[in-house]
């Protein structure tokens, strides 16, 4: 599906309520962590603690999973190359709303392509004053596969599952990403600190 | 597009943080509150005021806009009955991850058949405690004709505009709405005023 606008007569209703007004109540900015990276490198594991963190430390903060999407708005897409694209898409723009809406939002889905994720910022920076952060949750293949938590990887070498990403299809690691988190060499805490220090000094406001 | 489920081989995460623990710090329960009513029974603006109210109020409330959403999630939608079927989905998923993370919901759609509804509703409520209260927003139809804020029946009479609801389409008006706004006869802060007070007794925790 295409990202271009379809509907014509229709024109944006200006909220009374903006987005800085909600950010000055919070304390905080919104805006969307968007975490990037192979199955099994944590990304799931340090959303959930961080989102833990963060709220204990009086964010809002909000987690967005694909697993958890997958039962719902997009519960009528697949795994073909459209339907993932039409994933992420959609994801991306869900994103911006609840970011707009003044959350600290972390997505956690693989979002192999550079592409995809371009979109996703794109529609982030278009919401107003929202701000994209692409978090590269970095570890090795070979620690991925070892994890393995899913068994996913197994069952992607059995041929069980088509287009795995990392063993029988790309994934384009991000370029320039805002966070680099070596989730392969480090444990959780160690990401989890790093990722709410860098919340603390991007999303706090002074 | 269906509703059931395409993919597989996904299962739930757990959040942490749960809607019960955002609700206590947020003093009132996330929940819905679907406008529906014919184009011109004032939804929008209704929406905008009782939503600046009730942010003055110290309530976490979004507004989710047809026209705003048609920009971004749903701007690979056009106007025919599947594509509105399919935006009235989204908006209704939309609005249940959003009532889950804490936010009083108002949407403002005409929202015109009553299976639409339903799955919107559906959607809320498989969203652990969310709540979803239909609000029929009415004005008669002649009311809404002679205000016609955005010259659309003129066009819809001209047969510019097709399928138009009330015109060349049907509304299917709630059967057993939670609340009822007469916004024909009554100014827009008195309908405003019914709005706070039915949101202060059904989502202010005590």
């Amino acid at each position: 599906m295409s990202s271009k606008q379809k509907a014509t007569n229709v024109t944006r209703v200006e909220h009374r309520i903006n987005q800085a007004e909600r950010e000055r109540r919070n304390g905080h900015c919104g805006g969307v962590l968007w975490f990037t990276g192979l199955s099994g490198a944590g990304k799931s594991t340090l959303a959930i603690e961080t989102e833990d963190r963060l709220f204990r430390e009086g964010y809002h903060v909000y987690v967005l999973d694909g697993d958890n999407l997958r039962h719902g708005l997009n519960s009528d897409l697949g795994f073909s190359p459209e339907d993932r694209a039409e994933n992420i898409r959609r994801v991306g723009e869900v994103a911006a709303v609840l970011a707009q809406a003044g959350f600290v939002v972390i997505s956690a889905f693989i979002s192999p392509y550079i592409e995809d994720r371009q979109k996703a910022r794109q529609a982030a920076e278009r919401e107003g004053r929202s701000r994209f952060h692409e978090v590269h949750i970095h570890a090795d293949l070979d620690v991925c596969e070892t994890r393995d938590p899913k068994g996913l990887y197994r069952k992607a070498r059995a041929g069980v599952i088509p287009d795995f990403t990392g063993i029988s299809a790309p994934y384009e690691a991000p370029t320039s990403p805002e966070l680099i988190v070596e989730s392969g060499s480090n444990d959780i805490e160690t990401c989890v600190n790093t990722l709410v220090s860098y919340v603390e000094s991007h999303f706090r406001l002074s």
